[in-house]
C-alpha cells in the first residue's frame, strides 16, 4: 500500500464529508449517535472476538502487562462504550451557538458563532474505547474524524470502526465522516500530521514521547497534553482541618492520573504544625517523599519511617511520578509557591489551600496553569467534574484551549455580520 | 553576536517580565501606554531623524518604492502613533475576566479566567508604526513581547523601543515586558520560531511567502493570516437597489487589503438582471473582470469594453489580485455558491447579498471563512469596524482566534476552582 496516497485519499474524503457535517443538524447526529451505541451492543460478541484476536497477538509478541490490560475489553467495557455514546448523544449541541451580537456605529450587527475545526486527526495508543470515544465527540461538535489507533488493537478498532459506520449511515451522514485508519504502518502517522490541508487540529493521546515527536513534526497545530506535575499548596492561613483530607485525596486517590498531586508545597509557617499529620498519612498509605533539606529534618524528627524518606534531588520538582511518590518542600509563603509552580510545572493543575482571600485571588490569577483551585483536590481537574460532559483531552498548551477539552475545545468562533446593505465609509 | 545566545536570552527575560505582567495592574499598563505616548511625542524630531537615516539607506540599497512608502514616517504618522498607544490605554482590560462560574454536584464552583498567553514573538515588515501598536497591544493584554520588525527599519524601530521602554519605565513595569530585537541577523528569526520554552505564539505579518515559511518553520503556534480572496455572493433574491453599492465598495473602496474583495459570483436567475449594470460600474472604475465563459458572453453583450474583459482561468478563482481586476463567476445558486466559497476562499471573509431568511442563515453557518456576512460591504472584516478598539492581525486559521484579533485573541481563558474543602469521591 502506497502510506501517502491512501492518507491523501482519507484526509480528502474526511475535507469533503467535514463540509456536510457542519451542516448537518443536531438531530441527525444525535441519531448517528444512539444506532452507534445499539450497534455496538447487538455486536458485542463481534468486538469482543476481535479484541482476543488482538490481544492474543499482543501476548504472543511480549507486550507488557499493563498495555496488555488497557487492550482488554469486557463485556462491561463494551456496555460503558455504548453508554458513553449515548452520553454525548444527550450533550447540548455547540455548533451554530450564535453569540456576543452588537450593533457597531456603522450599522451592522456584528457577532459570532460557535463552529467545527473541521478535521480532527487523532492519535492514540491502543485503548480500544477511545476509537469510539473520540468518534463520538467530534461527530457530536460536526468534526470530520481520522483514527489512528494502537496498532495492537487493530482488529478490534476495526470492528468498533463498523459500528460507527453503520451508525452514519442509519442517520443518512457521510460515510467519511469517521474514518479509521486500516494500516497498522508507522508511516501514516507522518503523513497524518502533515497534511494542513486537509486536517485542521491534531490530538495526540499517549505516551510523552510520543506527544512531544508529534508536536516537534506536526505541521498542523496540536492540541496536547504532556505531563500533570500538579502541586498543592498549604499556605500560611490555611484550614488545618482541610490540609490532610485534601492533600490525601490529591496524592492517593489514584496514582496514574494526570490530575495526581506529585508535588507538595508547605508554607514555613505551618510546616511545623501540618507536616507531621500529612506524613504520617502519607507514609501510612506506604508513599515516599522525596524531601528538601528542612522537611526531610521535620519529617525525620516526626518520626515518619526512614524508607519513606528520600532527599529530593532537583530533578524532583519537575517529575511526573504517577505512582506512591511526591516531591515536598518548604517554602517561605505564597511568593515563593507561586515561583516554584510557574518554575517546575508543567503547567496542569495546582490548588492553594488558603483562608486567606488575598492569597487565594492572587494564587488563582498568578499561577500559570490550566486549572488553578482553592481548597480543591486536583482530582477534580477533569471534563466530567467540570461538567463539559465529555473530554477528549486535558490540554496543557496555551492557545485555543486549556485543561479538559470536551465538545467546546473542538469548535471555534467565526465573526457574522448581520448587515442592512451597510457600506464602508 | 552570537544570535542563538542573543535570542535565547531576549526569550529567558521575556519569560521573567511576563510573570511580572500577568499580575500588573491594569493601573500601571495604562500608565506606561500614555508615558509612551508622551515620550513619542516629545521625540518626534528623534523618531523622523531615525527614519531619515533608514530611508537614506533604504534608496541607496535600491528598496522598490511601495517599500520605501510603507517604511516612511512623517509628523502626521508619529501623532498618529501617539493616538494610537492612547486608543489602546482606553480600552478595558481584558485580564482577569471570570466567566462561567458554575456550581458542580460535588460543591466545587468551576469557572473560566482570561489570562496572557505569556510571551508573544512578533516579525513584522519594515512599517515603523507595527513596533508601537504590536507593543501596545501585547502590553494591555499582560502579554511580554518580543518584536522583529524589518531591518529597513532598524534605525527607527530602535528609537521607538526608547519611547517604549521609557513609558515601561514610568510605570514601574519590567524593562523586558517589551524588547525589540536589535540585530538585522535573519538567524534571529530562525531563532525566535524555535523557542518553544520562550515564546507561546508567534504572530508573523508581510508578504504571504514569509509568513508561509515561518508556519512551516515554527515549533510555536502561529497566528497568521494568508490570503484575503473575499468573495461576495449576490443570490436569487438580493435586493436590486444593494447590489451595485455594495460590490462597488467591496472591490473598489481601497484596492490593497485583504478584507477587498476578488471574487465576485452571482447567481444565474438574477445574472441578466444584475451583472450589464456591476460591469458597467466596475468597467467604469477601471476594474479589469475575469470572467467565466457565461459572464464573459454576458458582460460583452452588455456592451462592457472588451479591454477590461477577461476570460477567466483556474487559477483566477484563488487569486488575491490586491488591485483592480475581480473574477465573475455565474453559479446555478447558493449550493454552488458555498461549495466554490469553500474550495476556493482563502477562509478571511465573505458577504451573500439576499432578501432570502433560510439562504442567509445556510451562507451564514455553512462558509467556512473567518468573517460571514449577509448584506454588507466586505471591507467591514476589520477590529475596529467589529469594535475590537485595535487589531494585531486578522487570523486565517481556525484554532484559537479566527478574523480580527485584538486584545482577546492575545489571552486564553484557563479554569478556576473556587472549592470549600471539596475531595473526589
Amino acid at each position: 500500500m502506497d502510506i501517502q496516497n491512501y492518507m491523501q485519499t482519507l484526509g480528502r474524503q474526511a475535507r469533503a464529508a467535514s463540509r456536510l457535517l457542519a451542516a448537518a443538524s443536531s438531530e441527525a447526529k444525535n441519531t448517528a449517535l444512539l444506532a452507534m451505541a445499539a450497534d455496538i451492543r447487538a455486536r458485542a460478541a463481534t468486538l469482543l472476538a476481535a479484541n482476543a484476536q488482538d490481544l492474543e497477538a499482543a501476548r504472543r509478541s511480549g507486550l507488557e502487562p499493563s498495555m496488555i490490560d488497557r487492550l482488554t475489553l469486557t463485556e462491561k467495557g463494551v456496555e460503558a462504550i455504548a453508554i458513553g455514546l449515548e452520553q454525548v448523544a444527550a450533550l447540548p449541541d455547540p455548533v451554530g451557538e450564535i453569540t456576543d451580537v452588537k450593533r457597531r456605529p456603522s450599522g451592522i450587527q456584528v457577532g459570532k458563532m460557535r463552529v467545527p475545526l473541521g478535521v480532527i486527526g487523532i492519535i492514540y495508543e491502543a485503548r480500544p474505547n477511545v476509537t469510539a470515544d473520540a468518534a463520538a465527540l467530534c461527530l457530536k461538535s460536526g468534526n470530520a474524524a481520522i483514527l489512528r489507533g494502537g496498532s495492537e488493537a487493530l482488529h478490534c478498532n476495526q470492528a468498533i470502526a463498523e459500528c460507527v459506520r453503520n451508525g452514519l449511515a442509519a442517520a443518512g451522514l457521510p460515510e467519511h465522516a469517521v474514518q479509521v485508519v486500516d494500516t497498522t504502518d508507522r508511516a501514516a502517522v507522518g503523513a497524518l500530521i502533515t497534511m494542513p490541508e486537509f486536517v485542521d487540529v491534531i490530538v495526540p493521546r499517549g505516551g510523552k514521547g510520543l506527544i512531544e515527536r508529534i508536536s516537534r513534526e506536526s505541521r498542523v497545530p496540536v492540541i496536547k497534553h504532556l505531563d500533570g506535575n500538579c502541586h498543592v499548596y498549604v499556605d500560611d492561613e490555611a484550614d488545618p482541618a482541610r490540609i490532610v483530607p485534601i492533600v490525601e485525596n490529591s496524592k492517593t486517590q489514584r496514582y496514574g492520573t494526570c490530575n495526581t498531586a506529585e508535588s507538595l508545597l508547605v508554607s514555613r509557617t505551618v510546616a511545623d504544625l501540618c507536616l507531621p499529620a500529612i506524613g504520617t498519612m502519607l507514609a501510612g498509605k506506604g508513599v515516599e517523599m522525596r524531601a528538601c533539606p528542612e522537611s526531610l529534618a521535620l519529617l525525620t524528627e516526626a518520626g515518619i519511617a526512614a524508607d519513606k524518606l528520600v532527599a529530593a534531588t532537583e530533578q524532583d520538582w519537575s517529575e511526573e511520578y504517577l505512582g506512591p511518590i511526591i516531591a515536598v518542600k518548604i517554602v517561605a509563603g505564597l511568593d515563593e509557591a507561586i515561583e516554584h509552580i510557574n518554575t517546575y510545572s508543567s503547567g496542569h493543575t495546582e490548588s492553594i489551600l488558603t483562608e486567606n482571600y488575598t492569597n487565594a485571588m492572587r494564587f488563582l490569577r498568578e499561577v500559570d496553569s490550566a486549572s488553578v483551585m482553592v481548597n480543591a483536590s486536583t482530582r477534580f481537574a477533569d471534563g466530567f467534574e467540570y461538567g463539559l460532559g465529555a473530554e477528549i483531552g486535558i490540554s496543557t498548551d496555551k492557545i485555543h484551549a486549556r485543561g479538559p477539552v470536551g465538545l467546546e475545545g473542538l469548535t471555534s468562533q467565526k465573526w457574522i455580520v448581520f448587515g442592512n446593505g451597510e457600506i464602508r465609509r
